[in-house]
């Protein structure tokens, strides 16, 4: 047992769970990876258990302390990320779709696995709150922080508190509706923010584009598949090498993304905006000048004077370091179950 | 010079002034109320200088304390709200355009002329201040106010705290975009809630559809002016009578004010919404249940489960009396200057 104290956090994704060990300053001193579904169980394919995801929760925080070279007794908690609302004082999830979960007791089952003070939320939570205390969102008290994949996921942190709602649904801000009767969203809900500027949203648009025009678009060529699934790789590529589909529809995902941080800042005066997400961290370069522009134009008069929109910085880490450094501050230690 | 004390509020309008004097409970004693210009003076017709603004405040807040009958030495504190937004450290009101006003030190300047600790803010965040005390916002830590007139402002606090923002400029809901590309706005963007949902998106509508179907609106007899501007009650008369333009109108008011709801409700996960101003206030039958079923109708599952939706309880005294209320509070007294 070292002299140190050590924290570990768990960010369970719809495809993957990822644990980090974080030091007592917030620094990541192991990671470990595993797939969420086995792929090749064809009986675990279709179905998330609750036993078999607590299982593999369990696996990883064991596999993760062991990359770290410490043992159990040096963890001092453990933070668990999860795609869902969590009722965060009985650390219950509450409805994870992509996991097929349902009210899940996670912090109760977890405890009787691993014994440690625990604290179970929902992940662009915690992802924002890493940035917040440890990356971009560092000098600032009041941010919004996005983070941009299939989806769009959103988290609020005021003075240190996570401003999670009455009903812990706070920061679905991919549910923020930006063109009332805009594109269908997944939601059954019509001109939401992810409908319009989540990769559902810019794949829609471009199918739409290319069944209107009959243009071809290189994604044809580069990611055949691309009407069900597409890589950011394959559309930064497509991006860059000037197609004219592929920049329409990222063009118009990043403006809209700049007009629903302009609403953040007119509703609720944040200090900074940290945008974050696999689509935004692989074309970062092309999204923020334009997310940035948009923020400042649709915001009113003086609104936006001196407020920061940023990538953010923890990348991979940061919904797991987040979990992790969470249950580290004195300030938080109420809320561990 | 009584043994109670008192403390004076007065709502700085583009049309009138109006100022009252509380008690140690919160309860109106006396109120007055004066044009902000006199209309009679062609020369003050065209400007408001700084002076005469100042002038007038004093003059309400002399004539109030008459009215309530007791002597200025009771007043502890009084608070000016203002149609701008405020550098609350300063009492600097920033930009008032339909007052002609830019940067003028309303605080420093009042407290010349009365010498009494003085707080200025921005006149929705203190109209939903004193509803959260005093009004339908008591039950509620976490809320947002709507006041919806010709514009749409709102207020936005957090246990017990008003949310300004890095730029004093919060609470601008009337600006979130509703509708990329809709209605152009009197701000200069398009799809703004109060391009839609104020009496300014109102009548626009209007105006639109009667030019576009020659159709005639019962507007034409009971309020002939109505392109240029339109009284709430010819509003809701013509509404009650079944007139088509005017109902199609209302109808998309309240339902977008209902969207607008849902945006708060999914974005920040606040626990109750405060619905005031004129338009809502004489129609209240008509707007709140359809902004409360279009609230429910786009907010994520389960975010609006408990959130209350109510219409503003102080009427015309909200923001004077929140004014005046905020500068009798303890935590307060710290923001006086």
């Amino acid at each position: 047992m070292s002299d140190k104290k050590y924290y570990c956090g768990i960010d369970l994704g719809g495809t993957k769970i990822y644990a980090v060990v974080a030091d007592e300053n917030g620094n990541v001193i192991a990671n470990y990876k595993q797939k969420t579904k086995k792929s090749d169980d064809k009986s675990e394919q279709t179905k998330n258990s609750t036993e078999t995801i607590i299982g593999r929760l369990t696996d990883c925080y064991h596999k993760v302390i062991e990359n770290a070279g410490i043992t159990e007794n040096d963890i001092q908690s453990v933070g668990i990320a999860v795609p869902s609302s969590v009722n965060i004082k009985e650390g219950l999830l509450k409805y994870a779709p992509n996991l097929g979960l349902i009210n899940v007791p996670i912090a109760k089952l977890m405890k009787e696995q691993i014994g440690k003070p625990i604290f179970v939320d929902n992940d662009v939570n915690m992802g924002i709150y890493g940035e917040y205390c440890l990356g971009a969102g560092k000098p600032f008290n009041h941010i919004y922080g996005l983070f941009v994949g299939t989806g769009i996921g959103g988290g609020y942190i005021h003075n240190g508190e996570v401003i999670r709602g009455v009903n812990y649904t706070a920061g679905e801000i991919g549910h923020m509706i930006m063109k009332i009767g805009g594109p269908k969203c997944n939601c059954g809900r019509s001109g939401c923010l992810e409908a319009i500027a989540g990769k559902i949203g810019i794949i829609a648009y471009m199918k739409k584009k290319t069944a209107e025009s009959k243009n071809k678009t290189m994604l044809d060529d580069v990611a055949p598949n691309w009407r069900q699934t597409v890589g950011s790789s394959a559309l930064s590529k497509c991006y860059n090498a000037g197609d004219k589909i592929v920049k329409k529809a990222i063009k118009r995902a990043a403006e809209t993304i700049g007009i629903a941080c302009a609403n953040l800042i007119n509703v609720v005066g944040v200090e900074a905006i940290i945008i974050g997400g696999g689509v935004v961290e692989e074309m970062e370069d092309i999204f923020m000048p334009i997310i940035i522009e948009k923020a400042k134009e649709y915001s009113i008069a003086g609104g936006a004077e001196g407020v920061s929109i940023l990538p953010a910085s923890l990348g991979d880490n940061s919904v797991a370091l987040g979990a992790a450094w969470f249950t580290a501050l004195e300030e938080n230690k109420k809320f561990l179950l």
